[in-house]
């Protein structure tokens, strides 16, 4: 356990970067995938299974740890590490997504983010400075402002607001946030798809200064070109020095792609909720698993994997459980998709220490183009 | 893998009976809990798990597994057995059951069972030749007759009448059974809880001679004393070197009071279906996890259990993953379940080894009324 919180930047080959972000709970290699552990279990995975897939971060979410089970109830517990029994690094995001997205109903005001909890329409008040104690109670490893998310399609007008009122809560959200060893705190980058309002945002967070910086307010609808045109214009005004984390991204490819443009830390529910609903992502791109020609096929999904929930399991089974609503088949397609996405994230720092990044991007997409071929 | 199906009794203590069934995917050690795989997964458990509590045997549903994925689709799979990953026995059911409890709509003639699937409405036609039929292509271990249950109260004169078809079922299962070495086929006592019906059901079944003999319609609401004292007056009848299985049952305590009546075999949904709703079984008695008293309690179900799942995790945790909806919360509380099953099983077998089979019934009941402790 090293106290200090630090990032190093091992090498690069292009824009995409190879690197190690160094917490009190040990090492994330990067470019990093974070499992999403909503509120204190990757969903339909053992935890033990998460670490065999080789990740080293999990996310967990403010906004629902709040209210279930409450950030003093875990404190009281010891933690969120030792409640649910991970020895790795977590990383919490701050609750501006989910008050956004989830939310009953929302009212922002300079102060805090006032919203009614979705379970059960309690009254809540999220400031700035309430975030980052839920998240010290949490004990997370990575802590993030809180921020204020808005939808897509917005006006200028909107982004531009939302995005300055991001930046007041930065500022008190590392004022809060304090000194705490081994731990970091990320500014997150907003302004919409705007080329002045992401150079603004990110030009205030770095005058604060952050142990990481994130892009926030991406993947909400704009399609992956706009979102990629947004990572290329944005990336430049963050520190090198610095892990830049891309919120709740995504695809396989989107990935890639995001990596190709400098970005060294990425969560998205995507591989556990399309997991949940028949959906296999593999090194052939990706498998829907209730498709009645999978019913006769013995074949597992990747015999090569390391992944049982990939290499011990015909399709067949797979498909069957899958059509009969069964948790196993949930489980074991969750399972596969955490371990190819792990395994993707391995073969990117791969490319990236051998310098053939490009090399690998160009097969990698065509393989995935290849599809699924039939036995 | 042996090739002859035979049972051998160790010795009992007082009725109960400590025995093992030899099959050609090995040994059953009796008393035995058959964890139920409904259509070809033990709901919630990764099969390594389902071993690891010590499972023997597992059971699966003919209704279930010849709608879906259908007999002939698993035989050309290569069986059952090789569909799930599971090399013990399996013992199958005939459909008669689920005929009773989930067809849409099901009419009984001489010939066969003819219903409706639950899933998609498709009629369907069932004799006690296709029922064997079904059972051969999974490759089942143990094949039971095809019966007719009906539901609780009845008349005697129709608990008779189906116990007659059942009778007449069981000749013409035995028929279809043909020569399969290494597997066995048992018959089902029927006849409600009239005590002259079970014998001739019992009497008739002996006449006509099986691998093993099953004690069915029990269960079904006549509560437990009255299935208890109906168990008391078939046993008698049946053969001593016969394995005894008692469909379909039950509770931790219904199993000991069973196995305590010479009960050699046992089947429930109980385990699993309890643990995905919140409820776990465990040395101390039954705990519901739901209950708000669990919230902050950092205690596992069980320190001492070899499962992962009683030792390892709070109930604290386990508490808002059931309150969450979470899929680790069911996986975590069914394998604890049977993991506690098993461990009873195991118990009871060493304690009629050890002939203090009544010393163990008395204090294994007075431990489980003791409930759950407060920190």
């Amino acid at each position: 356990m090293t106290a200090k919180f630090s990032f190093t930047l091992h090498g690069s080959d292009g824009l995409a970067r190879l690197g190690s972000l160094h917490t009190r709970h040990g090492d994330i290699r990067t470019p990093a995938f974070m499992p999403v552990g909503t509120v204190g279990t990757v969903k339909g995975l053992y935890l033990d299974q998460v670490k065999e897939t080789g990740t080293d971060v999990i996310l967990g979410n403010t906004y629902h740890l709040m209210l279930r089970p409450g950030a003093e109830q875990v404190a009281e517990l010891g933690g969120l590490h030792k409640l649910i029994g991970w020895d790795r690094p977590i990383l919490t995001d701050s609750g501006g997504f989910q008050i956004m997205s989830l939310a009953k109903i929302r009212k922002i005001t300079e102060q805090a983010a006032i919203f009614q909890s979705h379970i059960d329409g309690k009254r809540h008040e999220l400031s700035p400075e309430r975030a980052m104690d839920i998240q010290r109670l949490l004990g997370s490893d990575i802590q993030m402002q809180l921020d204020q998310c808005i939808e897509y399609p917005h006006t200028e007008k909107a982004a531009e607001k939302a995005m300055q009122l991001s930046l007041r809560w930065a500022e008190r959200s590392r004022a809060a946030f304090g000194k705490q060893p081994g731990r970091g705190n990320f500014g997150i980058v907003q302004g919409g798809v705007n080329a002045r309002l992401r150079r603004e945002s990110a030009e205030g967070l770095k005058s604060i200064g952050f142990e990481g910086y994130a892009i926030g307010g991406l993947a909400v609808g704009e399609g992956q070109a706009l979102m990629l045109d947004t990572i290329e214009l944005t990336v430049p005004h963050l520190p090198m020095d610095r892990p830049r984390y891309l919120m709740g991204v995504g695809t396989p490819e989107d990935i890639v792609e995001s990596a190709a443009r400098g970005i060294d830390m990425f969560d998205c529910v995507l591989p556990t909720r399309s997991g949940r609903h028949g959906q296999a992502f593999t090194r052939f791109g990706k498998i829907n698993l209730r498709n009645a020609r999978h019913a006769a096929d013995p074949r597992p999904l990747d015999p090569e994997s390391p992944c049982p929930a990939l290499s011990q399991y015909s399709r067949a089974y797979l498909h069957h459980l899958i059509r009969s609503g069964e948790l196993l088949g949930m489980m074991l397609l969750s399972w596969a998709n955490i371990a190819y996405y792990q395994a993707l994230m391995q073969e990117i720092r791969g490319a990236i220490e051998a310098g053939r990044f490009e090399e690998f991007r160009r097969a990698t997409k065509e393989q995935w183009k290849l599809g699924d071929v039939a036995p």
